[in-house]
């Protein structure tokens, strides 16, 4: 079978495309080619097992999405987007990539006459406040206060009027905050939660800029791999028409994740984080959703990490080879 | 200023546009120009105190916004909608018209650099069962079944985004079953609510297809416009960033719409109703809402109906010239 990653190139879809090329297989059946498409060429992954093709262009782009549709893979991940700040800053091409590009894919899909399995990345930025504070539960209203929030949620509505007309087979999953992100650190408001975490393992300093006491909803980025591969092979019909789901995550205050980093490294490794107060971070945090209930994902067989230290222990052996600086 | 009402020739259009022409202000001010738009050229009302202008076309044709936006129309009314079951089953004319088309408007408001008052005619099919039996809150999820309900959901989340980008200022308002509905009977599922009001207070007989403990949500074409109207001219910094607001109606059972009938017109006009159980209708209405809340439009200053009574001698006034047959 053929699967296609659009956003190959950006991090879950990195990943999502290493395990399939080491796997060689998806829900049983064996992958045949793997497609990796983003407006960036992707990396093929060392030593695939399935032959990989790199795409790069610009989804929206007239004939595009029939170009990726043209070999029929039986998966599609979607997990293309221009980020929350970026979508906030420039509308034209948030609404041009998420919304148009995504309705692109879909009408592509139901041109060609057949019918895949479409896994669509959304995100909870589909929720605004306020929130309640016992959490968002699975039938919480999408009432987003960002335009990127606002594609995601037009995005899902499109994947369960697509999926109720038999036209795809398709699913969207709201992320957790990916913890710990790979990479270098960012100026993301929510970049802190990794940085804090990432940094003191390989030996530098990290600001955190928030009040131990604030909590947030993690998944590190094995466990949001598995939510795709899941997502891609589940039984469908079980999840019946309303077809977003919160994954399920782990909800931990800043305490809770510095605790867990210094049963794992230490307190040299945690003495490596400075405190520096700032109230434009910490308001913008403030308005976050900090747990979720996540009941139906969890029937559905979608699995959270066990603990902030199995989240650290995941970064040390996936990232930095098993050493703690 | 101008007034624009896109979807002019539809039952509620013509009857706004009735109402601001025989006030002939809104909201204190005086009306200089009303403009009525749809795919049919809609009619004049009668004795209007502003000028009308007329004008048809197909809203997300190119250009086509653009040009309605060109007067710059201080309030634009946003009715304009391929119905429920044509939207259903021509799945490009739905996307088309009740997605693309708002788009066009919305997109030609914000490249005109003004901010009108833009009142989006959004539907209770925005929601999808299961439903609370306790009634259908505020915050209740738009999850919806039909495409109908998608494309609206899609509509409404544009009409927040805009708005509080600071393009527009707009409001969706969720509009209950219209009650008594004048004109000819149709083949809408819903049909006989009025069916067994209108045709009976004519002299006509009415098939009513369930049972008498099927409830439903109502409101006359007279509070409709009043909603329409109100929504026009509120203060919406009020309403927050969340714009879709379920209205207010009635929730009545047919046995209630029966006995209401006969205090109004008596047990020779009830006679006329006849029982022939359709179970494919009653099929499709149990899997209708039944209640709303509507806290938050009537705490804004939305009105219902106080009474069912009320809505028969509404449609026997407004409708009938007061005569009963």
């Amino acid at each position: 079978m053929n699967v296609l990653i659009i956003g190959g190139a950006g991090m879950i879809g990195r990943k999502t495309a290493e395990r399939i090329a080491a796997d060689g297989h998806l829900g049983g059946k064996a992958v045949t080619g793997l497609t990796l498409y983003d407006v960036v060429p992707a990396v093929v992954p060392a030593g695939s097992k399935v032959p990989v093709t790199v795409l790069s262009g610009d989804l929206p782009g007239a004939g595009e999405a029939e170009k990726l549709i043209a070999g029929k893979p039986e998966v599609i991940f979607h997990l293309a987007a221009i980020v929350s700040g970026e979508a906030e800053q420039d509308f034209d091409k948030g609404y041009r990539i998420n919304l148009d590009g995504t309705r692109n894919l879909l009408e592509a899909i139901r041109r060609a006459g057949y019918k895949p399995r479409v896994v669509f990345s959304s995100s909870v930025a589909v929720f605004g406040a306020p929130f309640d504070p016992q959490g968002i539960d699975d039938e919480f209203l999408s009432a987003p206060l960002t335009s990127y929030g606002t594609q995601k949620a037009i995005g899902e509505l499109l994947i369960s009027d697509y999926s109720r007309k038999g036209f795809l087979d398709g699913i969207s999953i709201r992320l957790p905050t990916i913890c710990v992100r790979p990479g270098k650190p960012n100026k993301a408001a929510s970049g802190f939660f990794s940085n804090i975490m990432r940094e003191p393992l390989a030996g530098q300093e990290a600001v955190l800029p928030v009040s131990d006491s604030v909590r947030h909803w993690h998944a590190s980025p094995r466990a949001a791999v598995g939510f795709m591969l899941h997502a891609a092979t589940m039984d469908l019909d079980k999840v019946g028409p309303r077809r977003a789901l919160n994954m399920p995550g782990l909800s931990v205050t800043v305490a809770e994740q510095i605790e867990a980093l210094r049963k794992v490294a230490g307190d040299k490794v945690v003495g490596r984080i400075r405190r520096e107060f700032d109230p434009f971070i910490d308001k913008i945090v403030a308005g976050w959703p900090a747990r979720f209930t996540a009941e139906r994902a969890s029937a559905l067989g979608f699995k959270a990490d066990t603990s902030f230290e199995e989240i650290i222990r995941i970064h040390i052996e996936d990232e930095l080879g098993g050493k703690i600086a």
